[in-house]
């Protein structure tokens, strides 16, 4: 990767065509999210970001804003936060549509992790005489899409678990008065991560004790995810609030063919994935894989300590997205139920991310460190 | 303050001041620590930090640097970490000395708070027709003597609870077996904050479970601080690590003439302080009157949950710097034992001051806001 070989103005520009990706990763799912500014004589010429799956790419886009207010792309510069596609898929190439505009240059942020791709647009593109520059502000084009490249290698989606805790650890006083622990804008950030995700996963505790809706309400979206509960023994009530006809996945240990009937007539998905090992609980990997068929790119997780116990020791989190309130609670609900450890080696191990101030609270991201590396590494192939 | 009128320039060398005055820092109390630049020509033609007690203030060592070098002062800036002095105290007042030498500009970050000072140090320059500028770094400038400044408004020292914990908030593993949570780097900077401390608190279960030294290893100081033990029953025994010959405090709220004797012929003092309302306890914030007659400025804590949850509790504590390891304990000692609450309005509540990565761990820094922004509010006084 030639990252040392680029000015500031690249690196405004592809901030810029991130910023685009940014607003319509709410609605791109199962493709990725990209952004792209096509800039001529130091102005922005032409812009665009990836439609609904289906509908044109971010490059195709930002050629028909440009043809639209009667610019000349020809000798301009294209920023793109991913390689362009060179295969046909839904839509035909955009390497090829680029290559027609005659661009003197095409900046990008990383190169496509998925095999039909990788390097071949960026191949295409230089055996048509354009410069192509890669890895300008690639680990941002990295995250805004780290669910569809982790799928495209893991063949798992990428699982964030979002907690709203004190500082001291403890997400809920003992008697539930605690509503809420964080302050507004953090919640209002969470649910710009809600809106990201294809589906949003609790487990069955917070249904019966917080009954949520569990959709996005604190930012626009045109596209509202899917939500999933982890019911081991089925036991959620049939007026549960989340039952609201939009769709919801149920993954449960415990068949009960009148209560799955009831519940689909509703918009409910019953899906039984006992886990062989452990009797009466679901199997989480296999709750994983399904979401991946269904080409899922982001879980976002919010639930009780449980749960999130459960699927931190089973290694089923890739990313932990925490809102911290600096609020001492003392005896109450822990961020995750655990079993004990008498080795400190035996911790569950992340490394930190980010931490940023959010209103009063701090959000602190935490990642899985082997798949980070892995998809950073990869995606930042000198080629 | 006029903070909206100094340059980069002044900025500038006012970090070069605040660096001088934070390596004095380990040597300088019951004094703060005052760092001072002379700037002439765009170029440093003298630099100097408050000594140990006693000894210099910042602007005269600044003086005799230049003065040794061969430089003229007439017509420079002199940066100043604080109002300078205008009172006699061990040393004559440096307004005096700064306006003998004829500098046509004089900048500082704060005005001194102390009212024997306040302001004063300012007119006499003014009024000698030195222009005189404020504010500049001045926030960072309050924190390099924040426990000075808060003693001579509150007449108790600023108390600093140092935590190391995992993600979710635990410091220990039941069987202890947890050396060490956080990185080495996390340790060593917690050595200088012990550093910079006049004494660094425990409890009696710290001695009994860890029996650690206590004192300042990580970094280098010519000064190690007072070491002092919480220990409501007397219980410490004779060969603790802790009773190595240097002075310790025990607080109790037991008597025992012949321990005490014993232990004074080791450099202990074994002050009583029982809490007239608690039994068989140490009166808190009679211990923190007791460190401000000793002209303590800071207090580091390092403790465990017991003596944390009583601080935490009984407001003592105006700073928190939390280490935290992005890993989970799950079921393990917590950071703080406070009794149970049922409504939230109920917490212990600080702010966010910062955060920052520190190795692979996090540093977050928590003030409690009431104190905090009085002395911010007084020591940024227009004047």
């Amino acid at each position: 990767m030639n990252s040392m070989n680029f000015f500031k103005e690249d690196e405004f520009w592809m901030r810029e065509a991130l910023k685009l990706a940014d607003k319509a990763s709410y609605n791109t799912a199962p493709n990725p999210s990209v952004g792209c500014i096509i800039v001529k004589d130091g102005k922005c010429i032409g812009m665009g970001a990836t439609r609904a799956a289906g509908g044109f790419h971010a490059e195709v886009c930002a050629l028909i804003d440009s043809k639209k207010n009667n610019h000349n792309v020809v000798g301009s510069t294209f920023y793109i936060t991913l390689e362009p596609c060179s295969h046909y898929g839904k839509t035909p190439p955009c390497v090829d549509q680029i290559i027609k505009s005659s661009p003197i240059r095409v900046v990008l942020s990383m190169i496509d992790p998925n095999p039909l791709v990788s390097g071949n647009g960026i191949k295409k593109l230089r055996s048509s005489g354009i410069d192509v520059l890669i890895g300008v502000c690639h680990k941002e084009a990295l995250l805004l899409n780290i669910g569809f490249f982790h799928r495209m290698i893991y063949s798992t989606p990428w699982v964030r678990l979002k907690t709203a805790s004190s500082i001291d650890g403890r997400t809920a006083l003992y008697n539930h008065k605690s509503k809420w622990i964080t302050c507004d804008e953090s919640r209002k950030d969470g649910h710009h991560w809600r809106a990201r995700s294809s589906v949003i996963l609790t487990g069955i505790g917070t249904i019966l004790h917080d009954n949520p809706l569990l959709n996005v309400r604190y930012v626009d979206t045109p596209r509202q995810p899917y939500r999933a509960v982890i019911d081991d023994n089925f036991v959620i009530r049939e007026d549960a609030n989340i039952i609201d006809g939009s769709k919801v996945f149920i993954f449960t240990s415990i068949v009960d063919k009148e209560k799955e009937k009831r519940l689909s007539d509703r918009n409910v998905e019953v899906i039984l994935l006992p886990n062989e090992k452990v009797p009466n609980h679901v199997d989480l990997s296999l709750v994983m894989r399904f979401f991946a068929e269904k080409c899922f790119n982001e879980v976002h997780v919010e639930s009780g300590a449980g749960l999130n116990g459960k699927l931190l020791s089973e290694r089923c989190i890739e990313e932990l997205i925490m809102y911290v309130a600096p609020i001492f609670l003392g005896d109450a609900f822990p961020i995750a139920k655990l079993k004990n450890i008498s080795n400190l080696e035996d911790a569950l191990r992340f490394s930190i991310f980010d931490s940023i101030n959010i209103g009063s609270d701090l959000r602190i991201r935490l990642y899985e460190n082997s798949k980070w590396d892995f998809l950073f590494r990869t995606t930042s192939k000198v080629i």
